[in-house]
């Protein structure tokens, strides 16, 4: 039978202290509910309904293009939001509907595909996830029978003493035989504490016709619900240990696997290494052999094979092979390094090209340069970029020298070979083979510390 | 009844391996005592009377000003200690006197409340905190009757197979009813291997004497004793996880709550997120929205709602709202940056006031300044606020361009909207709205490359 | 009865995605091997005989130079792989026999002990090492019969029901009577559906003599094998812990025990501390009452008595007693902090003597220098060490003040008490006691920012 998927995520999640709506809040880097879609895919669902209300178009505009949305605008319980949910979905008498959580991230596929499995005429009218826990306090308990079918679900609230000694919780993801939920649905009413209408109660509905029901027990963590920013670590926590763990797996090497940070679209090459304090967020590619880290903070970047990043911040960048880069070094966003370039330490770079060979080696800000191969690049120069006006850029060519301390006063072009004498200021184009100076004469005072010194007896005479 | 605490510091903890008093190590930036004396106040205690011995001089004045010392100049035991206290104290036989360690910070006030509850005329002798553990060897076994009346307590080595067998120990914390502890301590001997008096002889004695006592049952982490550098890693752990929730419930964000360090005088505003590496040490305040870290190193400062610092180190300053600091920022102190200011890569201030919008963006040190609003300081400039005698003061208007390396040779005043040259050295005072350089001619020595490649190939055919 | 070890270090670790041998990856910066060889010899082993096979020219030049070899070129398995080491061994029908696993980083010499004992007349034909573990599918179990005695060992495949519920696993971790092992490899034979000469047939072999065997149980985690990255991953964690907990029952300050990395060969004197974030590679030798880190890597040196280093990369490096680095400093190689100096924040050094009380406070790149003792290096005062073809010294007297910005082009000498102005570039020597400048002079344009705000406007107007 073919599968259709409800996602409930119309929720805000007050206990988050958040304006953002509670399904949005990242694990790993993805808004938690496309965790749980992704998972939703892995079973071959062929539709994917969201049930938004809180953050209704936000919700909307992070989901996929090919994810439907409806909207519960008043929050009158799990049945109504699922009842929304069926007439936006038409008919689903011959699918079996899937009804999962937006607020689950660390759900996957595999406890979803034992829930519709099997899936042939035998199937039962529905089928819950289930989790037995040491502490059941406050979940609904799974109840069932002596050959062990599921026969109802009864809320901690109104369970009996007997009821309450029960490990088996209710995880609150469903498979209905959707011609059943429909039934089901219908049934409910709202007539409680609450007055809202219960999806448990569809469960008491179909437990009293004397349906078949099964229970698919999984782990408490998988399904636990991320109600409050603890959560949120906690499941970012085990998120991240399985990015990690999957990555080692593949022949990466990871220092500690508690302290790298790996968002879900990066990807790593075999071979690389990565030491505590890693973080490469949104899609990042490292390539094999390289050693990343300690603490480096990558973003939307590549990072090539055999390169070393040591204790640096990378924005929107590439790093070629072979390219060393830190420690202390930050390229802000528009950086290039080709093959064999060398960033070093304390150097910050934005829009910026560094050709194969060329050395940036310390306390240099290049922004909007170009820099041609094999060109060095001394202590301490900069590129004056911004005349407080406009930005302009700053050509150097292949196997340059800049002397230390020089400012390159842009826009201006250095030619091939060319070098520039240490602390000038250069403001008008460098020939190529020149050597260019701008620096006034040294002179010297002799005995100047004589009067340094007389400074100095008179100050602590005076204290 | 009312209740005055004793909590017993007079130990070296010889197994901490150092100078310091074991009581004045630190969890989560406290000196640990201060811990369990908030505890001791969390139940409304009328007095606390610290026994102190080893290092008293320290001790007592790392103590509040309102908690009173005794001293314990020989360790003949903890019944010893307990009733120098006792003779401190002066009258307790209306009392309920609570027994504490110095060395369990980790105690909270919900276990003692549970202790000296029920506060009645029905109230036993003594109530005695426990704990159940899987390994108990080493500790004092509590004895029960039948009904699961405490009728005991039997050291390790004294204990017979079958009270060996026992699990809950005794957590050596205790609420004495004030007459029966001062009757049982005059009942003491130090006729043991130890020659010592010891505490638990009075429990030993109430139960001869068939007074009722109450065990009350705690969890094992709240009441075991920091001996060793080990344990206080281990403590400090645990407190720095409670913090970290305590904050998430309260909504802020927190990458990975195991890997920031959160002072206890610290305070964060929902929204706030902080990243993995952060310590936020004494009295912090981070506003509503700001994102700190990772490896944020801040103490005794404000980072204001919004405002952005990675990788960076802050001590005793005042980051405005809106502001950006970072990557790579060091404020040494005495720093305020203004509103919607910025602080860039590799700069370092000091004694220095940044007005509202301005930048400095990279490799600069700022020392000793005003830096006026919407003012921009280029790339290399340098304060040059020392002379080799004295330090002085530089004064920098509104809407300044400061052009790259620029030496600020101080005492200087820049005027509003002046500018300066890149790589000038202005050491002397700059009009509103000028222009002031300092910079040699650029020259150039054209085929100057022939030289270079002569050495080298020189240099080639040497080796 | 003397001892002997077998290693198995053979096969290649296909799981571990590497070209690198298994057993030559990195535990706490040693080779794996290393760890296990250092066990053995805890036992006091005459002879240590690692069975080589994929890459073994590398994993025997990772070896001491005491530790012998012998080629298993074909990988026919264990049993092949004894006999080919008792080959090598010659005569062991005196000895015990260990037989280890190269790839098992954890075990300690304390389990081997029991392993190897009692080691007189009554000693049992072979010792096991086992360890009991929830789920114990996949491994081999261990029979006993009534009196526990061990009677064999039966594969998971092989296992029958009953069988198969024993949790007692085989860790392949082997104490032999030397003339029977090798009676019991004469007894293999390849006739199973791999081919290969398992050594545990052995175990089968002498229990069907009615030899008695005896079976020491451990901690699983001591003799888990690192067949993965992830294994390896874990391995390193817990042997970090192990290293750190070690260095805090002997005095040392950790701030968090999971975020240090001290690798075996280090040396921490008691008092010191260790923030977060530090690594000691190598090496590293860290003084009494030092502070180091947060977010410190150090690799092979020294850090002196009271010195701070706080954020910042030292390699091959000297620092002093009471000297202060950091934060973002970088000492690359060879450099000498002396006692009570200071390296501040963005300061990079390399081949560099920095004597007593001198100072480079900021934003500075000393390299192949040596400079005085209570010298004061300026803010953005560089070493202008290459120039183009060879790198020169740098030679700064004692007492100097060296203005900010200063170049100083190498080869040049400043003699003692010597200055130089702020912004000046020295490419002469500089006599003691005298004041060297390079500087133009000052000038002012008047109303310059009337240009400025022209050029704004007219760009206003283009947008």
């Amino acid at each position: 039978m073919a599968v259709k998927a409800v996602i409930m995520a119309a929720g805000q999640g007050t206990r988050m202290k958040s304006d953002l709506p509670k399904v949005l809040h990242l694990v790993a880097g993805r808004p938690m509910i496309q965790w749980v879609v992704d998972a939703a895919r892995g079973v071959g669902v062929d539709q994917i309904m969201v049930v938004v209300g809180f953050g209704a178009e936000a919700v909307a505009s992070a989901l996929p293009d090919d994810v439907d949305t409806c909207l519960q605008s008043e929050q009158l319980g799990t049945g109504h939001a699922v009842q929304i949910a069926i007439e936006a979905l038409g008919d689903v008498s011959s699918h079996t509907v899937l009804v999962l959580s937006g607020d689950t991230p660390l759900l996957q596929s595999a406890a979803l595909k034992a829930l519709v499995e099997p899936n042939g005429p035998d199937r039962p009218a529905a089928a819950l996830l289930t989790a037995e826990v040491p502490d059941p306090d406050g979940y609904g308990r799974v109840l069932r029978d002596e050959q062990g079918q599921v026969v109802g679900v009864v809320e901690h609230k109104d369970a009996t003493a007997g009821q309450l000694a029960i490990n088996e919780i209710n995880a609150g993801i469903y498979a209905f035989d959707g011609a059943r939920l429909v039934e089901g649905l219908r049934s409910l009413t709202n007539d409680n504490s609450q007055n809202e209408y219960y999806l448990t109660d569809v469960i008491g509905y179909l437990a009293n016709q004397g349906l078949a029901m099964s229970g698919v027990k999984t782990d408490i963590g998988e399904v636990a619900g991320v109600n409050s920013q603890a959560h949120l670590a906690d499941a970012g926590a085990v998120m991240r240990r399985r990015i990690a763990v999957d990555w080692m797996e593949n022949g990466v090497w990871i220092q500690d696997l508690d302290q790298v940070f790996i968002s879900a679209d990066t990807v790593i090459e075999p071979g690389a290494q990565l030491y505590a304090g890693v973080q490469l967020q949104g899609a990042c590619h490292v390539g094999a052999g390289a050693q990343v880290g300690p603490d480096v903070f990558a973003v939307d970047s590549r990072i090539g094979p055999r390169s070393v990043v040591t204790y640096s911040v990378i924005r929107d960048s590439a790093v070629g092979a072979d390219v060393r880069v830190g420690p202390y070094a930050s390229l802000r966003s528009g950086v290039v390094l080709e093959a064999g370039s060398k960033v070093g330490t304390f150097v910050e770079m934005k829009n910026t090209n560094l050709g194969e060979g060329a050395t940036v080696a310390h306390l240099s800000y290049m922004g909007d340069a170009n820099i041609g191969p094999d060109t060095n690049i001394g202590a301490g120069a900069i590129t004056c970029n911004y005349d407080g006006v406009d930005k302009h850029r700053t050509e150097i060519g292949a196997r340059v020298l800049i002397g230390s301390d020089t400012m390159l006063v842009a826009p201006v072009t250095v030619g091939d070979d060319a070098m520039t004498g240490a602390g000038s200021t250069i403001s008008r184009n460098v020939s190529a083979r020149a050597l260019a100076v701008g620096r006034a004469a040294q002179r010297e005072i002799a005995g100047y510390a004589d009067r340094i010194d007389k400074r100095r007896k008179a100050k602590e005479e005076r204290s």
